[in-house]
């Protein structure tokens, strides 16, 4: 009912309201959802739609990816532009800049339901994402931003947090979905500011990341205790996320990736994509960032050597080895 | 009372307990304290033990910050040594390595009373402070290792944070004395490992600063909101101290000094010595520390460029000077 | 006439050969030549094809620069597309990837003259490089890449170094018309490795020219004589370009910028810019720079502190004004 | 001839002329050489140095190694002090700035002959030389330093570079003993500048290195052929020593460590030790070298990861390792 009222008064906003939002308040949760990209991620983000009530339409390049969907129920399109005519929103979530843009190039060729909001929750740079939204804009429709955080247990759990970037009134609109896949949506500002606010947020996990297991690692061969350290760095001005609840070092922090050979978790790979994708709009904006630059590095030196699929806390193990000469 | 009954307990262990410490504990408060080094932070430190009701015995290079403490009812001497025989405790504060040593070696050159536990709260190299240990052994005497943090406001409102390299008996005999000058007091390990934890800390702290105001910078200049993307990180995987408690970004935090003009706080000055310390640790352990390195090599560049005064968050301000060409 | 044996061989080789270039030998040098973008660098580049007895078709969005040609006895065109019908030959010389692009997209729009080779002496992505010769293809034209070195001096005095991705045949064909612009044409493999082999050797001039800066400054401040410092590089294993043929210390190398003020030469900005597609391609294709990315970080950094128009040497200067405490 | 000019005439210089020097003149090249450090770079030195006609005097901690020396028709002794008072000139080849230390403590704890010259050839820390040059001083003797290049290849076939810090005369004297065991004896200045001189073309070298193979690495991966790009660097802005004589690519340079697996040659672990040094003096001078920096923790990661033994060109095997996800 909250929402109803903050869907209507937004009507009259600058941004206008979408019908995809007003309908939904009367319509309650059951929606035409439309999914295009069922991998690792989408699969089961996908599923959870389903589960919350909602009707879904979905696309995927593997015929065995879209075959799973239909086993539980969903309708297997071949073509994305068909899809989004049956759906009220369009979820995305696709691997990088150039697919995200020819998915949305193919999907609106011949105009799209005004109706339709689409929301693209794949990791890309900002300036795509505003690129994605003008031309969905100028075909008519209504876009959104929303990456994530959680990685494939998130997705799993609906415990995803998703950063939307688009007006308030889109933010709005696209809460209930996005609640029956995630526990945290948050607004991080207009077009495009979901994909800042993940990468610049990434990008200082990545460097907290090293710095902690420098750190540890450091102390740990000047003969001081693991865990001692680790409580001494955890009240004072050190302290940050990776020591507090993800330590790199096996044996500190129990629910940690470290403590299972840093399988599963936030893969090097991924953050590597991630700073990547940070370091590319720090050149285009003009922006130094040496430490993000070096940690791009640094991850991207892991991945040569091998570790690409371990957790990226393995950068302790990483580093850790070295001989005594 | 309580310290009290550890204290004899830790007369049986096998480290031994200091007639300095049970002694203490017979004569309540007040002992014959010794400080060697009375600057910006020793000065403050040793204002506040006489405060708590103990007896000074000062020396300082400088006849002026020797004459101040006189004024406080101090005793001043001319040689540490002649100090050194009359106290129970003697606390040095010293800028560096060699200045640490020389005055160990002048100061215990004659014997020492082997009743008399010496401290030494400055920053320096740990195996410096392993050797001064030696030392001070040789001649008969005890000694720990007990490097500070919270800068010269948390020595005069005796709030310091002090980080205490010893057994686990010396650790308890001198807590009580530095309670008069501090609000926490942590025992690290064995000898050297006050100021290893301190080192380690702090490298992790440069790093985690530079990563904040990059992240905070490339986030400003792509759009995003500077309070907005504060929150999210706030709650998300990049939190740290610094982001939430010492924003480098104006008008986030309001008592970081970010907010004065960078004036006060941590300098740039000492975390680059602090992180030249930990650079030379790093290599005398064959640890590799590329983002401390790299951390150390950015402050000692700001440093170059005018700005080693200015509390070390300055960083931001130093980044965010990017023109748009 | 040698020339003509090598073009009328390669007609029958696998590549074939282009009209452009067989009624080249016929007709001698002059040709109809296309030019668009007439900037620091293009201006004087055209100038010198007209001073070669070509005949200019030319086009920039900026009306000053296209009357300077004008004046003259250039012809100057609205459209790219009506430009390009006129030319054996079109080259451009514009700042970045995407006016490229949109470029190529406009002025082969309707088609192009199947004997018309395009060279495109920008300095760009090689894979954008690439999709333009794809483009030009697709309608029937060719095309190379050919980025110069030497500056906006070496584009004046004829003297720049252009370096040509296509067919070897292709390479013979632009060789004698680039010779009207510069000194020496090198052939650097297929389609876009002209700009690759600029990209990476101007990387690696980018680092070795910091670090001969950090090492004649760390030299100095040791107390060595720089000219002593240097002629002991030169004549050893740290020698290269930058500290041989222009030391970024000023006395050292009589015509380096450096005893300037740094005025002239290759500009911060520049290097920034290559360093920055550097950083891109290295991405694109998982190669790990850890050299590469600090460096562009430096430079990036010095252009945010003012530097930004001084030749990439100062450098040296931003490092050494380190004071002593 | 010429030198003994020369000598007589420093003799009434403000530095003095040293007797080893004079009587070098007139008894020609045979003298009494006292040699300490006898391993894989002393143990050849001091053999060429008989093979010259001198009588060694020589100690090693090792007696395997003193025994080799012995089989050769060295002395054999048990104390350095006694060593010194039989020799007119001592060199010493020993591992670090510790070892070196206490050897000229001990070697000089009884004083020193006054005609007796030092010559320490280990690659230590400046300051540490110029330590030790006001400790042989105060003892009545002469001290120059004059660390080497050339490695194990160099010092068994009589070709190392030496780098002198002294006085000129100091240069003269032991230039000609000198002569025995390299081939270019350069004078770099005063005391310690031998050091200085040293490290800072090792770190250059160090950087340039990496450069070059970050540079072939994006190259190759970009589509260039090895062979191709570098002659276009060679002919170009990027060329340096390690492009052009020790490339790291195998196949491009011969005579490269790149061409047999990158064994023999410089060691990674030769140059970590040379830029951990670079890096304690750059600390204490407060100097900026970031990319020194980064390039010491670039090998010493590469040490860590078991390339300690193999040459530093090795970096380029290291970083082409990456695979394509």
């Amino acid at each position: 009912m909250a929402l109803r009222v903050i869907c209507l008064m937004s009507r009259f906003n600058a941004m206008g309201v979408t019908t995809a939002c007003r309908s939904m308040s009367s319509k309650a949760n059951s929606k035409n959802i439309g999914f295009v990209g069922l991998g690792n991620m989408g699969g089961p983000m996908a599923s959870n739609l389903m589960k919350s009530g909602h009707k879904l339409h979905v696309f995927d390049v593997s015929k065995e990816a879209a075959g799973k969907m239909k086993a539980q129920g969903a309708t297997v399109y071949d073509k994305t532009s068909d899809l989004a005519g049956k759906s009220d929103f369009v979820i995305t979530m696709l691997p990088n800049n150039d697919i995200v843009w020819k998915t949305y190039e193919e999907m609106t060729a011949n105009g799209v339901n005004e109706n339709t909001v689409f929301i693209d929750s794949s990791t890309i740079d900002p300036n795509v994402a505003q690129q994605v939204q003008k031309l969905v804009k100028a075909k008519g429709g209504r876009f959104v931003d929303a990456p994530v955080s959680g990685g494939v247990p998130g997705a799993v759990n609906a415990t995803l947090t998703f950063m939307v970037g688009g007006t308030e009134s889109e933010y709005e609109c696209v809460k209930t979905i996005l609640e029956g896949m995630g526990k945290r949506i948050t607004h991080c500002g207009s077009y495009g500011m979901g994909q800042a606010a993940k990468l610049c947020n990434n990008m200082l996990l990545g460097i907290s990341m090293i710095g902690v297991s420098e750190a540890m690692n450091l102390a740990i061969r000047l003969g001081l205790d693991p865990k001692t350290f680790s409580d001494i760095v955890n009240s004072s001005t050190g302290r940050c996320w990776s020591s507090e609840v993800y330590n790199p070092v096996p044996g500190i922090t129990p629910t940690a990736p470290a403590n299972k050979g840093y399988a599963g978790g936030f893969s090097t790979e991924l953050i590597t994509k991630d700073l990547g994708l940070a370091s590319g709009i720090a050149t285009s904006s003009n922006t130094p960032i040496p430490m993000g630059a070096m940690a791009h590095q640094i991850y991207r030196t892991l991945k040569s050597r091998g570790y690409g699929s371990k957790d990226f806390s393995v950068i302790y193990e990483f580093l850790k080895n070295e001989k005594n000469n």
